[in-house]
C-alpha cells in the first residue's frame, strides 16, 4: 500500500493504531477456520465511529477493500483477507455503554466480549440468552455480523432475536441509525435485521442495541444415553410433542464422547451410540416438573440411563464438557474442520445416518455433535491439511454432506455463516434467482464492492485458499 | 387499461377473477385507513403461485403498478392504489396447508385470516402469538407485509419473530424462496426478514413458513385503576423491575374508558384516571404466583383499585372490552384515524402527557390506548374528515405527536407500517441517509417501481389525498 496514504490512516487513528509489519499482517490473515489464509495490506484499529467512517472514506476513493473483524473466532473464513487491503480490527471500540433495566436493553461497541455482557447483564439479574461456542473470546460485533447462535437456539432463538437498533457505516462514511430501544418499530425496511448475518460484507456496525430478558430463576441439568442414534433423535421429537421447550438439548455422537471423555474424565459411557445433554431453565417449579416429564420422556423412548445432576456445578460441569467438544476434537489430528449442516429437527437421526454413510464413503473420519432441538449439527472431521488427498475426500464428503442437508429441507450453515467456506454452496440453499437478489441487495450498500469481498458470494476460480503449516488456535 | 391487455389477465387467471366494473374496483380504493382513496384500474384475484408470476410478467412489461392485498385492514393507507394499476388481491390463496407438530411450524398461503390460523393451531395445542387488533379480519399475508404486532408484544414480540420462510414473487415474475425450517439459518442474507413488514413494495408474498409455540397452560387476567397516569406508567416499570414480563400490559385514559364503557357497559369506573389491563400466561403454578405478583405492585404503585378476574370468561370480556376500544372510538364522530406513535416503555407516562398537552393546543379531541408494555400507543383523533379546517388542525397535531415521539427516543409507527400516512415522517427516524439507503434497497428488488408505488418514501408533492364521503367500514 502508498505510504502517503498510510499516512494519512496514521493520521486518522494515531500511530499506534495503524499495524503494517509483516509479523503484525500475519497475526490478522487466518481466522479459527482452517485451510484459509490470506495476507491483508494493513491492519487499523480504530477508536470510535468517526474514525471508522473516515477510513471508509479514504477506503471508498482508493478502493481498498474493507474486512471488519473481533475475534476472528468465525468458522467460515469470514474475516479472511482474501483480496488483501485493510484488516479493520474493532477491538478497542469494546465498551458496554449501558444496561437499561426500564426498557431491558443494552447497548454497547462491537468490541465487546460476548461473556463479558453476559456477566454484566446476569449481575444486574438479566439475561442475554446467544451463547456461542466461542463466547469466552468471541466480539458482539462478530457474533452479530454472523448471526452467532448457540446452545440455547431452541427456547431463545439466535443473535437476530435480541438485536434491536445498529448504529453502522456505510462504505461511502455515512453514519446511519436503525431500529433502537422501542419494542415495536416498523418504520421502513428492517435495515436492523439485515445486517444481522450480513456478514461484514454491507457495512461496518459500530455500536449495537440489544433486548435484554429476566434472568431465569432456575436452570436443570439432565443426561440421558443411548444405544440407538433413533432413539435419542425420537426422544427429541418427543419432548417436542410433549410441548415441552428445553433451553438446550444438545446431541453427541459416540465418536464425540470417546474423544470429550478422553479430554475430560468425567466419567462418559464409552459403549453407548449417543447421548443427550438438556437443559431446561425458568421459574423453579416449573423447571422441576419439565425435567421430571423429560426424564420420563427419555427412558420411554429408548434412553438406557437417565441422570439428573444433582447440583448446579454437576450441571455446568456436563454442559462443559459438552463445550469441550470442539477442543477436545482438536487435539485428535492436526486439522480439525467444523461444520454446520441444519435440518429441520425431524430430520436429524436421518441426518446423522447420512454423515456417517458419507463418511465411510471417502474413507474420512467425521464426529458428529451439536444442537440436536434445532437440527444443527456439526459434523466434524479430524484430518491433515498438509495430506492433500485426504482433503479432497474430506472436501468431497461435505459437499455430500451440503447436498443431504438440502434434500432433507435443511440449509448449508445454521449458526457459522456462509463466508468463504460456505460460498459454493449457498447457491445450493437460495437458487440462482436467490443469489442474484443478494447481489443486488449488497449492490445497494456497497456498490463498489469493497466490503469483505470474496465473502458470500462464490467465484468460481477461487478454491479454498492456501495454506502455510502454522498452528491454528482453536 | 387498453382492453387486449386485460384480455390477456382474463386468460391467465379465468374471467371471473378479473374485475374491472367501476364498482368492483370502487370497492378496492380504499383501506381501513380514513382519509385516504384513489381508484384501481383492475382487480385480479389469482389462484396461485403461477398466476401471480404470469401477472407480474405482464405488469413489469407494461410498466403498471401493483398492490397486493388482503382483507384491507391496515391503518396506514397501504393497500390503496395511489398510482392505479392492478391490485392483486389474495383472498383465494388462503390455505392452511400444514401444521407441523414435529418441528412446530405452521406453512400456509397469505389469503389465509390470522383468527382462522389461531383456532387451527391452537386445537393441536399449539399457539401461533401475533394478534393484531383486526385479527378476526385481516389475512396472514397482510399480518407480513405489515409486520403486525398486537397485544403480545412485550412477551412474545411480533410477526417477525414467528416467520421463517417465505415464497415470494419478484416483479419480473421470478418465484424464489428463502428460509424454512430450520430453527438457525444463515445462508446469505435474511430476506426472509426484510420482506416482514416491506408493505407490498418489494415482492409478492405467496407462501409463508411460521414457527409456532406450545399452547399456555394457563391464562389469568388483572384489571387495575388509577387516579393518575404518572401512577399506571409507574406501575408498568414496577412490574418490568420485578422482572416479571406480562403476556400483555394494555393502557387505557379516561377518553377511551368512557367511550368503551358506553359501548359495552361492563362496569368501569369513570372517575379515573387510567386503567391497566394485565394478562399473563404460562404454566398455571407460574401464572398464579406472577399474577399475585404484579397485583402487588400495582396496589404499591399507587393503582386504587385492583380486580382479578375470577373466571377465564371474565378475563376474555375485559380483553373484549380493550379490543372494542377502536369500535367504541369510531362510533362518536364520522372520521377516527388512529396513530401508532411508540416510545420506549419507560417514555410512556412522557408520552401520554404530551398527546394530552399537543390535543389541547390544537383543539382536537384525541383519545390514546394501547400496549404500554412495549410502549406502543395509539392515540386516537375523533374528526369529521367534511371539515377541511379541523382536519389540517389534526395533521398538525399528529405531526407535533411524531416528532414528540422521535424527541423521546420512540418511532413513528410501532406496528400500524409506513404506508402513505407516514410516509413524510420516516426520514425524521432513519434520517436522510437512512432514507436513500432504503431506495436502494427497494430498487435492488424493483428497478421500475412498479411495486406498491407512493408508499413508504413520500413524494413531497402528495398529501392526504382526499375524498368523497363514503362510509369507511371500522
Amino acid at each position: 500500500m502508498d505510504q502517503s496514504l498510510i499516512r494519512q490512516f496514521r493520521d486518522t487513528v494515531g500511530n499506534a493504531y495503524v499495524l503494517d509489519s509483516q509479523q503484525e499482517r500475519f497475526a490478522y490473515s487466518y481466522d479459527a477456520t482452517p485451510l484459509y489464509q490470506a495476507m491483508p495490506d494493513l491492519v487499523i484499529q480504530p477508536g470510535d465511529v468517526e474514525e471508522i467512517s473516515a477510513i471508509l472514506k479514504l477506503a471508498t476513493k482508493h478502493r481498498i477493500p474493507i474486512v471488519s473483524r473481533g475475534a476472528g473466532s468465525n468458522l467460515s473464513g469470514g474475516t479472511v483477507p482474501v483480496e488483501g487491503g485493510i484488516v479493520l480490527h474493532l477491538n478497542r471500540m469494546n465498551q458496554l455503554m449501558e444496561i437499561d433495566t426500564d426498557n431491558l436493553t443494552s447497548t454497547f461497541q462491537p468490541g465487546l466480549v460476548t461473556a463479558d455482557l453476559h456477566k454484566a447483564v446476569e449481575a444486574k439479574g438479566l439475561f442475554y440468552p446467544p451463547d456461542p461456542g466461542s463466547m469466552r473470546v468471541s466480539t458482539l460485533g462478530g457474533n452479530v455480523a454472523e448471526c452467532a447462535g448457540g446452545m440455547r437456539g431452541l427456547k431463545y432463538g439466535t443473535t437476530k432475536d435480541y438485536v434491536m437498533g445498529v448504529q453502522a457505516v456505510l462504505p461511502d462514511g455515512s453514519i446511519v441509525r436503525f431500529g433502537g430501544k422501542n419494542a415495536k418499530d416498523v418504520a421502513g425496511y428492517d435495515i436492523t435485521r439485515l445486517l444481522v448475518g450480513s456478514e461484514g460484507t454491507l457495512a461496518v456496525i459500530s455500536e449495537i442495541t440489544a433486548k435484554l430478558l429476566p434472568f431465569p430463576e432456575s436452570t436443570q441439568t439432565l443426561v440421558a444415553y443411548f444405544r440407538s442414534l433413533v432413539d435419542a433423535a425420537r426422544t427429541v421429537s418427543a419432548i417436542i410433542a410433549a410441548k415441552i421447550l428445553p433451553s438446550s438439548m444438545e446431541f453427541l455422537d459416540s465418536g464425540t464422547m470417546k474423544v470429550v471423555e478422553d479430554f475430560s474424565h468425567i466419567g462418559l459411557p464409552l459403549d453407548m451410540e449417543a447421548m443427550l445433554l438438556i437443559q431446561q431453565d425458568g421459574a423453579a417449579l416449573q423447571v422441576e416438573q419439565d425435567i421430571e416429564r423429560i426424564a420420563k420422556l427419555c427412558r420411554t423412548s429408548g434412553a438406557v440411563d437417565v441422570q439428573l445432576a444433582a447440583t448446579p456445578e454437576q450441571g455446568d460441569e456436563l454442559m462443559t464438557a459438552r463445550r469441550a467438544a470442539l477442543s477436545a476434537l482438536a487435539r485428535v489430528r492436526p486439522t480439525t474442520i467444523l461444520e454446520d449442516a441444519t435440518v429441520p429437527r425431524s430430520k436429524l437421526a436421518e441426518m446423522v445416518d447420512q454423515v456417517t454413510v458419507i463418511a465411510k464413503k471417502y474413507n474420512v473420519e467425521i464426529c458428529t455433535f451439536g444442537h440436536a432441538g434445532d437440527g444443527n449439527l456439526h459434523p466434524t472431521c479430524l484430518t491433515d491439511e498438509r495430506d492433500k488427498e485426504e482433503i479432497r475426500r474430506v472436501e468431497q464428503a461435505f459437499e455430500e454432506i451440503f447436498h443431504a442437508a438440502i434434500q432433507l429441507g435443511g440449509t448449508v450453515t445454521g449458526e457459522h455463516g456462509v463466508g468463504l467456506a460456505k460460498a459454493k454452496y449457498l447457491e445450493l440453499k437460495v437458487g440462482s434467482e436467490g443469489m442474484d437478489l443478494m447481489r443486488r441487495v449488497k449492490q445497494a450498500f456497497d456498490p463498489l464492492g469493497i466490503m469483505n469481498p470474496g465473502k458470500i458470494f462464490a467465484k468460481d476460480a477461487r478454491r479454498r485458499v492456501v495454506i502455510g503449516n502454522h498452528e491454528h488456535a482453536h
